[in-house]
């Protein structure tokens, strides 16, 4: 049967595809991190449900597997089902329940979805980068802002705070700056698609005191990006053609 | 009244999101480059459509524009409507359209619906670069390659190759093994979501031949990258704690 690994996008039943819709409909059971299970829950309750909270990733996604292996089970990711969300975990763990299709449905990831909201902060090249170094060396989140940074890409920053890392935008905003200038604009938003949807634009000198947390995608603009009533918008040169 | 910039995923019905879907349905013209409208006529035959060919963008959102001042208009772009898209021009041409209202749409990018036909090649840390040198100098987009490359991030390469371009793609994976292994797990697609779609996986040492176009998306992994059943699987860690 089928593992549907199912990006949903940022909450919001309209920000889903219809693809992760349909996904979800051939489905009687629906697995996943527990804040996003109840957010799906909403839109389609008369599902069964099985939730883990976070950090037991691996134990949520052997369950899910194991369920696909009779029956057509989603694993419900916020965002993407790939961008620092679980379709690579369950491809990893495939070969112990080879009777599951693994299935992964793309969805729109934060910096998308996050960006539509703030107006158009990557029309051109960017980088995604997550600051949190659970999974990741720090060292090596250090070096990718740095390349991002000289490279002159805009970024999109996923988990910038935690209670636990409540310094880590300040962190990257120290090593944006020695690349960037203090006035390029920046943006962040809370809760994209959800209950206290939230955003603001601001230079990049005042983006290390930005009140976000877990729930909120930090844009760091390039130097072209300038803000158009409000608006964040990088432009790609078509104007000037 | 409303100027919708939609982006409309890859181009299949069902790679639309909701929002999307009723976005266009809301709308009585749709506007954009010829090869979308065609794709969103299918799936909406009784909309006015007017297009226009590659390259006149600016032309194509004044119209877009000056008809959402009366009536609300849709302009639809493939993949997300920022990501080498149009909602940044909109809202650069914006002020002689005051009565328009800009609402940009998010779609799932290429390099969100290609990764998910490949397997979960972007769970990490990513960068999006296109090769396409028409409106960004090719000294930038080498920087740009150089630095992902050198910070160990998986790539997304949009716009590899063209007719007049048949050598971008050897040039960027000549910079590409300037740091990474020619093992690198890579792969492309090509014609996500549409008729004709293929998708290869392939190490980098034997990218350079592979036989891309405009409508193929390009995956270069990371160090951890690796080959799943046939799929490219970008771990992130889940796994060994």
């Amino acid at each position: 049967m089928k593992l549907y690994v199912v990006g949903f996008g940022a909450g919001s039943f309209e920000g889903m595809t219809i693809s992760a819709k349909n996904a979800i409909e051939d489905c009687g059971l629906i697995t996943g991190y527990s804040v996003y299970t109840e957010l799906i829950r909403e839109h389609f309750p008369h599902k069964e449900y099985f939730s883990t909270p976070m950090r037991q990733e691996r134990e949520r996604v052997e369950y899910a597997l194991s369920q696909a292996e009779t029956r057509n089970t989603a694993l419900v990711c916020s965002g993407d089902c790939s961008v620092y969300a679980m379709a690579g975990l369950a491809f990893e763990l495939w070969d112990k329940f080879p009777r599951a299709e693994i299935i992964p449905v793309a969805g729109v990831t934060a910096a998308l979805s996050g960006g539509a909201v703030l107006g158009a902060p990557l029309t051109n090249d960017f980088a995604v980068i997550s600051l949190s170094d659970i999974l990741t060396p720090k060292e090596k989140i250090e070096k990718r802002l740095e390349c991002a940074a000289m490279a002159d890409m805009c970024v999109a920053l996923y988990n910038p705070s935690s209670k636990k890392r409540a310094d880590h935008l300040k962190w990257a905003c120290g090593i944006m700056l020695k690349y960037k200038s203090p006035d390029t604009v920046c943006g962040y938003v809370k809760n994209i698609g959800r209950d206290g949807e939230e955003s603001m634009v601001l230079p990049l000198s005042e983006l290390a005191e930005a009140d976000t947390d877990m729930f909120t995608t930090v844009f760091i603009g390039c130097a072209e990006t300038k803000i158009i009533n409000g608006k964040m918008v990088t432009p790609r040169g078509y104007r000037i053609e």
